[in-house]
């Protein structure tokens, strides 16, 4: 374990305490929804870090098992506990946000990181191609319930059952492809392993834990902080859960960029969206049949339509082959936009 | 003629036959539906199968001008009897259904036959990149009287008018367009022909003839059988009509991605449905005028934006220029998703 | 000076005197509205080759700047005079128009003219690649607003709130990117000036002066014309307005296609259209909170969704990187279509 890994071990450990602090000690709840919301983050940092670690120990086709498990841990408390309290507005708006978080915001900002320091950069890898046609492709599906909804289809009246239909496909494809898709995954990349295997348990088995305890803080606040803020539930949703739940963790991605290694830096954060696309999303609505609340496929309109466009936009980006930074700043203005247009609440 | 000709003629021969004697004898509609569907699937290749001998006997000018009058032959007729009897929900269905049963089901199966056996398929061919262009910008122009009516701009008040102006300019792009655009399809493929001149035109005339019979058939089973099925008008037109009309048909594509032609499999399937745009839809519109009810371009607006974002996935997984077996099982999961949205009835 | 250029001049003055003359003879509108118009086209691009000789003294970085200033002087008065007289529909459209006309109109004209005459023609310049990206990339966001309210969103209720973020989003953008952008357009194409800098200079002062004359003719026929030629306010945004204040003006675009320079052609034309969403529609949603009418980016939700639809379309034909005198047809369809459907007025 390196001085760094220990130095952000340290300041995950003291978020998480203070976090603990605010929930524990009935701080006002805007600032335990922040401070809960930077550990998450942080968490969910970790949470990737050592799924890394116990991943380059275990050579590549069981890491990708496991970092599929993991990967997506924080989101999945926070989704569980939110479901738990009838907020299903909130996750539909973080499912959609993850892939925003992602592949609208994390691309742009690696592409301008990238673009700024290395100028106009080239990704001409089959992986990244692969990844932004499956990922376009499972938003697609994804969109359908919402889409026969909005128009008034008369599926619209069997909006649980097709929303079943769809995750069962999203599952069905995710484990499908799971092994050859992520085999064909650059892995010549992986360092060496830094941790123990001692270690990466312990940090995984507390960190894990830590994030199950902080999505719970986390959530309890949510609802008047939101109140005292006058957010809506979609923005909180879609911009606060999927960053700290996603988007931070994803900064790999953008460092990747920074490296000159335009094509991983795609592949891996277009990945993420994919992820949540064929795993999250269909995990948390069979999840849902276990709590009083279901999830359904089922989201606002503007959430389905803003998630085929980030869909389609990102195929087109990798299509295209190559990034400026001028790109990543209409990216990244597109997405500020988009959470604007959710700030308000009904 | 081949062995192997002579058996599917048997095939055909046979399946009509048992259609004729459902139709006759007043087998309960559902079986006569699900029969007549099957003669009408295996009609439809055979048509296919005399117009490509009648093709390779002519060259391959005027080859191409047949093969886009009959190949369409078995839905056209569908469609005629369909609309005597007012179903125009079923026809306008059916039509966006043989884009889907092409660009998304067929293309899907395609990919996934030609990956697993072949690995990663790259298909780089100036003709299936300008035959993808032409379908998403023929189905764009296609939903625009949709899209009109769905946001109720004041042209939804005029949606015939529109549908005629589009089914003119249509026409007009198919027409102008036809000859310089299949003659730049790869032609050199043509094996010689198997069958004589009078063989061809006998099986030509013979199965026109049945492909008339049994879509009168099956359009007067289709009422009583989808009732008893607890299936909708739309589902029926299609998931049904365009499978049997259509994809059938397109198994050749399959078989080029099976034997790593993924080139010549792509441009082949996304071909038949530009056909359906340019051609099909147009000439359908106009035919529509001579009975009591007319068919218009607007369609329920789900099944316009499926239409869009068919076109749109299929330009884009063309432009992309690799195809996976990965790739194959999102697109028939996609398929599927959009064939139970539209399960339900009113 | 050459004779050339002396026979436009001339001619553009012949029709700005007989608008003049239609105004204030008082002229049925109907008649001063079409000669208007087509004095503004006539001036517009009049502007644009005087632009263009100041350009070629100072440089390409002060070209830039001076052409993205004066490239759209036109439509900005016609929009000016049309937002004093409360006409947003007709600057609404007028936006969304431009767009269409370049990228799909006079894209798809200059496909025809380069497709036959110079075959299938290869375009894969890095410059009309980022070009085509940030258009959709910008079209995207302009949809925004529209979309939220299209579809009920919360924020529908707050719709000029939404626009301004979006107009500042896309100024933002529209600043940063300027310098940089445009410095990677190609420049070396740049003839010598032709003419002397007190002939720009007057040439300049004279045509812009002019534009602003023609244009508030033009506005005060549109309403009785429009009425009495039993059109809608849209159309003659979106047609009208578009084509004599952008389209012509692009006429470059389709010499170079028929020069067989197709990579030029498609970065000229698409860059117009990326102009018109990251400048011109921002410093006009601006410039509106000083008129009683506010100009909101809340479009009729059809004109947002063929503005998101071009956009889309042309990065999938720039991707594509071919195009055909067949691709043009079809476009040019489609904008006969789209033009169609907007016909009509409440």
């Amino acid at each position: 374990m390196t001085r760094r890994d220990q130095i952000e071990l340290a300041l995950t450990a003291a978020a998480v305490g203070a976090a603990a602090l605010c929930h524990f000690a009935d701080v006002t709840p805007v600032v335990t929804f922040i401070v809960a919301a930077a550990a998450l983050a942080l968490l969910a940092r970790q949470v990737g870090t050592a799924t890394e670690q116990l991943g380059s120990r275990l050579g590549s086709g069981s890491a990708s098992v496991i970092q599929s498990a993991f990967g997506n841990l924080p989101e999945l408390f926070i989704a569980l506990f939110a479901l738990n309290q009838g907020l299903t507005n909130v996750v539909q708006a973080a499912l959609v946000g993850s892939v925003l978080a992602n592949s609208v915001l994390v691309l742009g900002l690696a592409f301008i990181v990238g673009g700024l320091k290395n100028g106009p950069q080239r990704f001409d890898s089959s992986w990244a191609r692969v990844v932004s046609m499956l990922a376009v492709l499972a938003a697609s599906t994804m969109a359908i319930p919402s889409l026969a909804h909005a128009f008034h289809a008369p599926a619209a009246a069997h909006g649980e059952a097709l929303s079943l239909v769809c995750a069962g496909v999203l599952l069905v494809v995710f484990v499908l492809t799971l092994p050859g898709f992520l085999r064909r995954a650059p892995g010549e990349e992986h360092e060496p392993p830094r941790w123990r295997v001692a270690t990466t348990a312990v940090v995984l088995g507390a960190t894990g834990t830590a994030a199950a305890f902080a999505s719970s803080w986390f959530v309890t606040a949510l609802t008047p902080a939101i109140h005292t803020l006058h957010m809506s539930e979609e923005f909180a949703g879609l911009v606060i859960v999927a960053i700290a739940g996603n988007a931070v963790e994803n900064v790999v991605g953008i460092q990747f960029a920074a490296r000159n290694r335009a094509d991983f830096a795609v592949g891996v954060i277009l990945n993420s969206s994919l992820q949540v696309a064929l795993a999250l999303t269909p995990v948390l609505v069979f999840a849902s049949l276990l709590f009083a609340t279901h999830l359904t496929l089922v989201f606002p309109t503007l959430l389905a339509f803003v998630l085929l466009l980030a869909g389609i936009l990102g195929a087109l980006i990798v299509n295209d082959g190559e990034s400026t930074w001028e790109e990543g700043a209409v990216l990244v203005g597109f997405y500020v936009v988009i959470a604007a247009s959710f700030w308000w609440g009904t």
